[in-house]
């Protein structure tokens, strides 16, 4: 991991993420089970992070916003099982252990998943605190962000063929499928506390929605230049998927630009918001330089 | 269906229903066209005509509660989609027709499924009307229903080895996997109106509780004595299957007496209700006496 990776936060969220439990009841134990097996799997926690690194950035008390940045990670893993069914992508590593359908089984990990998605929106709705209609709101983007004008029409156009044709559509299917989590990481802290329309979420917004792409546009070069070792999974999947990615289309030294570019505009963003911005600077270049 | 059926409620229900859209993307047309074929396949909207037989009850504008009623015949649908998948109880018809995965694939069911959940609360969240704190309350009291300690939990039981034993268990698993969500369609329109411990409340969470119970006594009996054509699945899938029901516990004589006393105490709940019942007691006649 870089030494610049706001550490202290993604071990805050791992301490949160360990004392979630979900169920005392004996019948659903097992299911309890598999979703902590792939809740606590690692992980760089990004998201989460983001959320707590916008909370210093807007003045709030970073553990104020636990239980959300929880929840999104809780929706995060539930997008990993399900994306990693053989339904799906047909992935058998993740974080270089057994997919939670390998170790458990094809039902138990689809209800792992389904369990993560509603576990993540109850622990959001009871343990958030702020102005109630703040935290509808924050949790609307959530759903919205994850639905089907989100990670899950995403996730579809993903695996639908034909694929979508021409740069527009890629962009838009990675806006759809890990672009808007990213930003409702970010979004939904300011949804906490400032009105959808306060000029100060402006700059965040612009920033939020350039870090999912440069995320995507990272993802995809790594998929080739990578190792098994250091991604946690086959290198090479994106292209025996025959998915469409950043390095399909444009060709790698492209992409490689691509990213460069999409790194300047997120920097260009941050740089004009007035509050803390030091850790979200931290992980912008630590997106930008991973190496799995 | 029975005439005393409130099909007004039904039909206003069904067209709440087939008005909502979930995206103007190409991108995701066909998602959108599988979530819509599952949503309206018909059916007796039970869950969402609880709601507004319970606003009714609770002196609330039937047509203020859509938005939440919306919401959990989302949730329903999206339960039935996914518990019929190959790697659940792998039935390929409903309502006779084919299945979601039969006609779209099990990647686009999986993602239905997925999507209407995400959906469900979008839609509560952001279109139902009224105090935020309220709000609030109701959807989390329909993401824990619909949870681990929930209908997520119950079909976890359900399809787990092995079975759990004894009466206290199944009656257990049938309150997760439909009780809950039963339950939910009542006390989340109390919720709407009135704190969580409001003494008005006791005699309705009796009589939720209890409707759950009566709803899956008289569905194992359905399943051994019903026509495939009634039922719109095949008869006897329960016991190929392998479930535990209440016929494959009590035997079916025993099991038609618990239904009976089932009705018996949802109704005597009903009637400390203070407020106008009539649809809500015609609602629990119609679940006791349905033949499909």
């Amino acid at each position: 991991m870089s030494p610049s990776y706001p550490e202290h936060l993604r071990q805050e969220v791992e301490r949160y993420l360990e004392g979630m439990t979900f169920s005392e009841e004996p019948l659903t134990a097992g299911l309890e089970e598999a979703m902590r097996y792939s809740l606590l799997a690692g992980g760089k926690r990004i998201r989460p992070v983001l959320s707590l690194a916008t909370a210093r950035a807007v003045g709030m008390e970073q553990r104020d916003v636990l239980p959300l940045a929880g929840a999104i990670e809780l929706i995060h893993t539930y997008s990993l099982i399900h994306d990693d069914l053989p339904a799906m992508d047909d992935d058998e590593l993740r974080r270089g252990q057994p997919t939670c359908h390998v170790k458990f089984g094809e039902g138990v990990a689809i209800l792992a998943g389904d369990g993560l998605y509603a576990e993540a929106f109850r622990h959001l709705l009871t343990h958030q605190r702020s102005d109630p209609e703040r935290v509808l709101a924050a949790a609307a983007e959530l759903a919205a962000a994850t639905g089907v004008n989100g990670m899950v029409g995403g996730q579809y156009a993903d695996i639908s063929a034909p694929a979508p044709d021409g740069a527009a559509a890629l962009r838009r299917l990675h806006e759809l499928k890990t672009g808007r989590l990213i930003g409702a990481s970010v979004l939904c802290v300011l949804l906490l506390t400032w009105n959808d329309d306060a000029p100060e979420t402006a700059p965040f917004r612009r920033f939020a929605a350039e870090l999912g792409v440069l995320f995507q546009i990272v993802d995809d070069i790594l998929d080739v230049t990578g190792t098994d070792l250091a991604l946690g999974k086959p290198q090479g999947s994106d292209e025996r998927h025959g998915k469409r990615t950043y390095v399909s289309e444009f060709g790698i030294d492209r992409a490689r630009e691509l990213a460069a570019e999409s790194h300047r505009t997120a920097r260009a963003a941050l740089a004009e918001v007035a509050g803390a911005t030091g850790e979200l600077e931290d992980i912008t270049d630590f997106i930008y330089t991973r190496t799995s």
